[in-house]
């Protein structure tokens, strides 16, 4: 497999994907096209100016983008595509049309004949195993949690620590994660701005600039380095 | 109907219940005992243990409380109940349990008939249309989002204002609720911390000491004051 999971496409102050640049040069390495997966629709944008978001980071790149709402039928655009990115938004969106449209098998089976894929937030959880350590509100109903599995874990994008001058009482993202392991025994990877996870030919790391907190059943929470195997 | 519906049970600095004191004495006038139901288990804390907490702010009030795990027909422990209080915490869990047990229809009947219910946080999302504005992670699945709908309208408990010194690119609250009426029109009360509605023989008002924000399809947010009659 050859695979990015970013925790996010932006970086604060940041433009569009362009921290992720040299990785995403390298994992879409020889190809020039991919097909852009918009259904997450950050904050409601239709599928057509998502694309368009893509497009305009990836023309420079020498890499066309053609969006997968575009197609009639779409099984057939993910069988005959060189590589696939998901942008982020809203997961129990994306996942329940995924799950709609019966593509989220046929994305998986073309992503571990060795298609690569780039992630970011939302398309990056659907790589976990499930979709249970979103960050995101479940404003559609999705018939299933269940996710790609690209990685034998789950994602939580976003990670963002406790905030000790914050009056208000709403959970931390560390008592939700701990929360998701009183019910389910799967490690969860808590995954920075600034970070993403890599599968490469089956060796997977995390990169970038943050140390990156490792969630897992009945034991404490624990930080690793850029670089380190997961 | 005689309800509360809270954001949250704890204000920064203040001890569990504290600030609802008088509106929950008005709320269980006349009442000596009340079933808790604890499913929502917040930092996956045990029924037991969740049902002593509530006890213990309860006693004082002269008002006995029995938790709903305890009783192996629980169909039967609601329709003899004399009030009810739902605490917060994960509003799947809560959801994905009472539907499991076939409680939320009995509950709603329940509560229409007249007697008292308090809600706080997961407690309170319970008493709008749906759970699909929630704040929590889907830690499990539940068979529908469908809630009880005491009130017209979904409910954002712990409403929280962007905050615009984070260098975070996780949506905001208002981005996520604007996600939600994408794709439902349903309206959406974002209730900050200190506040609760109140349900009185039909009467819906919000109170507490903060304003409110509400959120409706195809309009502007705006902000209403404690009183305000929704």
């Amino acid at each position: 497999m050859n695979i990015v999971l970013a925790s996010t496409s932006t970086l604060f102050g940041g433009n569009y994907l362009e921290y992720l640049t040299e990785e995403i040069k390298n994992l879409f390495n020889g190809i020039d096209e991919i097909v852009f997966i918009p259904f997450a629709r950050p904050g409601g944008i239709s599928h057509e100016e998502y694309t368009e978001k893509a497009k305009a980071f990836f023309a420079p790149l020498g890499i066309r983008v053609k969006g997968l709402h575009e197609f009639e039928y779409k099984t057939k655009a993910i069988e005959s595509a060189q590589g696939f990115f998901t942008g982020g938004g809203n997961t129990f969106l994306l996942v329940k049309t995924l799950h709609e449209e019966h593509l989220m098998q046929v994305l998986k089976e073309n992503i571990e004949k060795g298609k690569p894929y780039l992630g970011c937030s939302a398309g990056s959880n659907i790589g976990g195993m499930n979709m249970k350590t979103t960050n995101d509100m479940p404003i559609v109903y999705p018939s299933s949690f269940d996710c790609m599995g690209l990685v034998p874990f789950n994602i939580n994008a976003h990670y963002l620590d406790p905030n000790p001058d914050l009056k208000h009482n709403g959970e931390t993202r560390e008592t939700r994660i701990k929360e998701f392991l009183t019910q389910n025994d799967v490690k969860v990877i808590g995954l920075r701005e600034g970070n993403w996870i890599r599968n490469k030919d089956g060796q997977i790391t995390v990169e970038g600039s943050e140390m990156t907190r490792v969630f897992e059943k009945n034991k404490e929470p624990y930080e690793i380095k850029p670089g380190t195997a997961l």
